[in-house]
């Protein structure tokens, strides 16, 4: 069937389109509830962390209120047993991930993670993809450069790339499953 | 040595005194930090969840803004490669803890923890005693009853008592030593 402009209309391929200007956050938020909805995993964004100043008790309203700096990563669970802790970073530079993105205590809130069992990572969305990168990897980089950014040539060959899907709009625990549970799945 | 009115000061024994009139809360985020500055466990309160309705962007203040009803629980976190999740509640009534206490989604929460490999619990503060309640007891009582409450003394034989200390002021990790880890301690 064509459409006007003679364009051929494939379903299959166009519905990651509608993910298109979708926030990284949202796609990731969506694929928790379908993960939660079909007994895959329970992971929740963890609500951002406000200062509230002023509260009008009778109407339960708060009239003054700051964000906070959050000491943690966003997103925090449990998959196949293990608990898992990551964040969700978007830039648009198509060279390099700036470590601004990454505060202090966030980065050693992921060694910690690590240290006790857990599973930690970011993903960074960059040039149009969505990278899966673990902690250590992240925490190794750090630590062995003097550098404010990751080069993206870092990210491709040592991120792995998450595919854009339906449901889930962002299958990230595949991702997991091929790199963390490589052993359990042979 | 004696203080005035011939009281023999034990500091040991009074430093719980200091804890007392704390919030329940306030314990365990204490008790959370030590286990974090001591590198123990990993667990931290989730941030009140806020319906941010109206910002002044300029002031980076909350304007306008509600409280909303939270689907898990309030603490979660790892401790020995293990994915712990639970709540903290208090109850006046010296004979039975109102189940209106815990909200149906944060019921259904406990039981996907348990059923992913967690660990999932409550701390009941109830007659001046703190006690670490097990999830699947909890679940198992609420299954198998019409009651809207859980008497005391299903609490009293089927809890296990956290002791106040000084550092940390509640020592729940031990507990969950001794209950969840059994085998590994022997």
């Amino acid at each position: 069937m064509l459409y006007p402009g003679n364009i051929k209309k494939d379903y299959k391929r166009n519905i990651p389109h509608k993910n298109r200007g979708m926030k990284l956050e949202n796609l990731i938020n969506l694929s928790n509830e379908y993960y939660l909805e079909n007994d895959i995993a329970v992971i929740y964004k963890k609500p951002t962390p406000i200062l509230v100043c002023q509260v009008d008790y009778k109407k339960n309203l708060i009239k003054e209120g700051y964000y906070k700096v959050p000491s943690t990563l966003d997103y925090n669970g449990i998959y196949r047993g293990k608990y898992i802790d990551f964040d969700a970073k978007e830039t648009l530079s198509k060279t390099s991930f700036p470590l601004s993105n990454l505060h202090d205590h966030q980065l050693l809130h992921m060694k910690r993670v690590i240290k006790h069992g857990g599973i930690s990572f970011l993903i960074i969305k960059m040039n149009s993809l969505y990278y899966l990168l673990d902690g250590k990897l992240i925490i190794d980089f750090i630590e062995n450069n003097d550098r404010k950014s990751i080069p993206y040539e870092y990210i491709e060959n040592n991120g792995i790339v998450i595919k854009e899907n339906i449901r889930p709009a962002l299958d990230y625990i595949k991702v997991i499953d091929s790199y963390y549970f490589k052993e359990e799945n042979l």
